[in-house]
């Protein structure tokens, strides 16, 4: 039977059914509202747990026995502990040694140092996985050698899924860097300390069943207990859960490039041209090599003008640390922290919050953070002359990065994306994106090396500029100096096949990503 | 129609319906098991709440009119402000004058401060309250005043309720010391700083709208979010939530009573010969003016055996907070403070913890702290010959005292209940308890000025003291000593109407309070 597709409000065709099951095409933005319920797990009774409360199992594989494993079943990982995770990998040996099928593997992201999981996908232990599938595990998808249809969702979107239901955690496997036998949890200790738990909160509340895994355990009660034993059905002793040095990984240094360079001290001064950087605003800038740098020149315009910012959002870093320590900022509301300095200071200081996807990110809440904060810069693979932009596929068509927060911070009063205007001779501003990971309605700024593109519809930004320096081009001009040095990109050819679906903030289908054909 | 009865397993006579709802009767300890589903309230989308995140309305009577109240809707409240709340008065003020009848009002507890409630229950605005009923309300209840039937339940066993949804709670009204205009509040700063909000978790949880009301309304972020602005929908500035002197009321100073002075030194000689007290032992001892005592006395022992508690639960008071500082005590979990010392130490001392009725008492979670405590020290207003007790009746019939976390507590490891003898000439060791709170099962022993009784069932307890010079005597002994000295207690005539029902931690009903004749 043929596949049925339906075009979603932005244009593209979705398949009816992902992994047998109907989808709602994307509608636009603030267009979907759910009528439903919260999901509604089974009470569990006291009389069933350990009166004096230690839950303590032999190893992983008894465990996930007693947690009824069986075909078929969703298990969840959270990825605190990025690209140095030891605790996926054996969830799905043990798996596989208990000759369980069709597993659906529900990251809250993977990691290259997942590349193992590849066996288990071949041998039928897992099905599909439904998280990002950064590097080795997105071309194993992408060339369609998964046996299911991959399914992207944002942080924000992983919570509201399983708050909503539309994922049903049977068993969630939450590595804890500090726990006791009860099951109280948080990262904040322990030789893999990883910061916080927040991407495993969902889990925690919505799972079936809940094993909570440390290389750290202390006596009751561990303090905080960022995920709460009240939720935890089993805890499992292990040597070593994270690999420390590749727990706070990414980039953690100053860009040195001088295009990049310029591509961030641009992005500080439309910022403070355009009027954002008052006292009291709050920012977003990630991680990356530019997005530090960015942080910084904001740092200096701030100490220059004498103001501080109420809050930032983290992924938080030294640079973060140092701006909180200096005064400069009076809150961190963090959602993971990307070095040690991150670490220490969460565990420290009461002024570095451990934040949640529910807190920041949910969009079925009563409102969360994301909105709040006055700018957020972004990075994307591929931007569009109407602003969508991707993230999640480069433009060779392969699926090789995660969509993280940045749909959830796309909602930030100020959406900017400060890329080069090429990479590796491929122009990023194109006449369609390969994928639509955020509609261009969100996406106020393009702030390139050759030039800034205002958003059309942000006459207000186009309008508190007019009379700066800045170097003000419209998208389409942008995109004509990038084809006259690279010359116009030839289109990819796909195959027919969906292997993976990115979904909107709000559970919708807003594209499909398709097979590629070596 | 006639009230059919059911005989329940401590042999009390349940009726089949109360306030027209089916109920079920009591089966023992850990014998009822849910197969129920944790509540799904209707999911929010952010579409429907303002992108700034600023949720203020201009009063409380808006709020509740945006929130939708009308006739026969659950309201709730928390009593964190204990005899001090200038909230819930002003609750159903507006709603009595919004022409709005027959709610029922959902308090985590009701104090003396809310007799003006009286208004509101005659005049049809309420028709019953499901909570505890200290004081004047509870006696307006006793003679038969109240429309419907009251309905007590223990913290634990409200955070249960709720959850299961077996109340589903329309409109929560949270009183926050300190807010955002999103909505996040806490209890440890502001001029009614209360310490914290745990009472109030569930309302946030699940209610159907959440109203948060403040005096004390800061810039986002408010940190921490006891209360998490995600659930909440409205929120109210007010010049006075509560009144700072009430809140933080209670006996909170050490008995001078040389009889209450002898029964808590006995107390603690008890937890030291019968081995309990031990180097990372934990307790939980209360806020009368005998359990400081008795808090004293344990740290005299610990002092002079140079041991630590790894923990103490709160409620928490100078004293307790003192044995913190000292270095006696690892940590404080704390489930609502009592003094201004205890809201200071929450407020500045990670060690001091605030925990809510989720971690602490839920029966239907996946174990909880009681059962982890090695004693606890409880009151009571009688106790029967096989150690059932009751806390919230008086020997003449009036319900004047709430559960609080009583029946939880009964969980722990060793529960001992120091009570005189006789109160005002009342023996308080009766054949039957006008009320059974709790089953004697889980009750060890009672301490009296005249002996000490162990459960015949705590064999170890018995040996453990068999040679010590201690006083152990039978309950039988005790009681009639005491009705040598005071008489055999006449028995009190109750009328036939049923008045209040008193849930079990697991939401069966262990007994019901009759009308008292005046």
């Amino acid at each position: 039977m043929a596949t049925k597709y339906v075009k979603n409000a932005v244009g593209r065709m979705i398949p009816e059914k992902i992994n047998g099951k109907p989808v709602i095409p994307y509608q636009g933005v603030h267009q979907y509202k759910t009528t439903g319920r919260r999901y509604a797990p089974p009470l569990a009774t006291c009389a069933d747990y350990p009166e004096d409360g230690n839950k303590l199992e032999d190893d992983l594989k008894t465990a996930l026995k007693k947690a009824g494993l069986k075909n078929g079943m969703t298990v969840s990982t959270h990825h605190h502990f990025r690209n140095g995770d030891l605790v996926a990998n054996q969830v799905f040996m043990a798996a596989s040694e208990l000759g369980v099928k069709d597993l659906v593997w529900f990251p809250s992201a993977s990691f290259p140092c997942h590349e193992p999981i590849i066996e288990y996908l071949e041998n039928g232990t897992i099905h599909h996985i439904e998280g990002s599938m950064n590097g080795p595990l997105g071309r194993f998808a992408s060339l369609g050698n998964m046996k299911g249809t991959g399914v992207l969702r944002s942080h924000g979107g992983r919570y509201q899924a399983v708050q909503d239901g539309e994922v049903v955690i049977d068993i969630a496997v939450i590595a804890a860097p500090t726990a006791d036998s009860f099951g109280n949890g948080n990262g904040l200790t322990g030789e893999s300390a990883c910061g916080l738990l927040g991407f495993a909160l969902a889990d925690s509340q919505y799972a079936h069943k809940v094993i909570v895994v440390t290389d750290n355990l202390i006596p009751f009660p561990c303090i905080p207990w960022q995920i709460q034993g009240n939720y935890v059905d089993y805890v499992v002793e292990m040597e070593q859960i994270g690999i420390p040095e590749k727990i706070v990984s990414g980039t953690t240094q100053i860009t040195k490039s001088p295009d990049r360079l310029f591509i961030a001290e641009l992005t500080a001064k439309f910022c403070d041209e355009a009027g954002i950087i008052q006292d009291g605003f709050s920012f977003q800038a990630g991680a990356g090599g530019t997005s530090l740098a960015i942080g910084n020149y904001l740092g200096d315009i701030m100490r220059e003008k004498g103001i501080k910012a109420r809050f930032a959002r983290g992924g938080s870093n030294q640079y973060l640390v140092d701006m909180l320590e200096e005064g400069l900022i009076d809150y961190i509301l963090d959602g993971q922290t990307f070095d040690l300095a991150g670490v220490r200071s969460m565990r420290e200081n009461p002024h570095h919050v451990n934040t949640s996807p529910f807190t920041s990110y949910n969009y079925h809440g009563k409102g969360n953070f994301a909105p709040l904060v006055d700018v957020v810069i972004l990075g994307a693979t591929e931007v569009d002359i109407n602003f969508n932009a991707n993230v999640v596929t480069h433009s060779d068509g392969y699926l090789l990065h995660g969509i993280g927060g940045w749909q959830n911070c796309l909602f930030s009063k100020n959406v900017i994306l400060p890329i080069p205007l090429f990479r590796d001779r491929i122009p990023i501003i194109r006449d369609e994106v390969t994928t639509i990971c955020g509609p261009g309605e969100l996406i106020d700024v393009i702030v390139t090396e050759r030039g800034i593109a205002i958003n059309p519809r942000r006459k207000d930004l186009l309008d508190a500029v007019k009379n700066s320096q800045l170097p003000i081009r419209t998208i389409d001009e942008l995109k004509e100096e990038a084809e006259k040095i690279c010359g116009k990109p030839e289109p990819v050819e796909f195959g027919e096949r969906v292997i993976a679906a990115i979904k909107w903030v709000d559970g919708t289908v807003i594209d499909v990503v398709k097979q590629v054909l070596e």
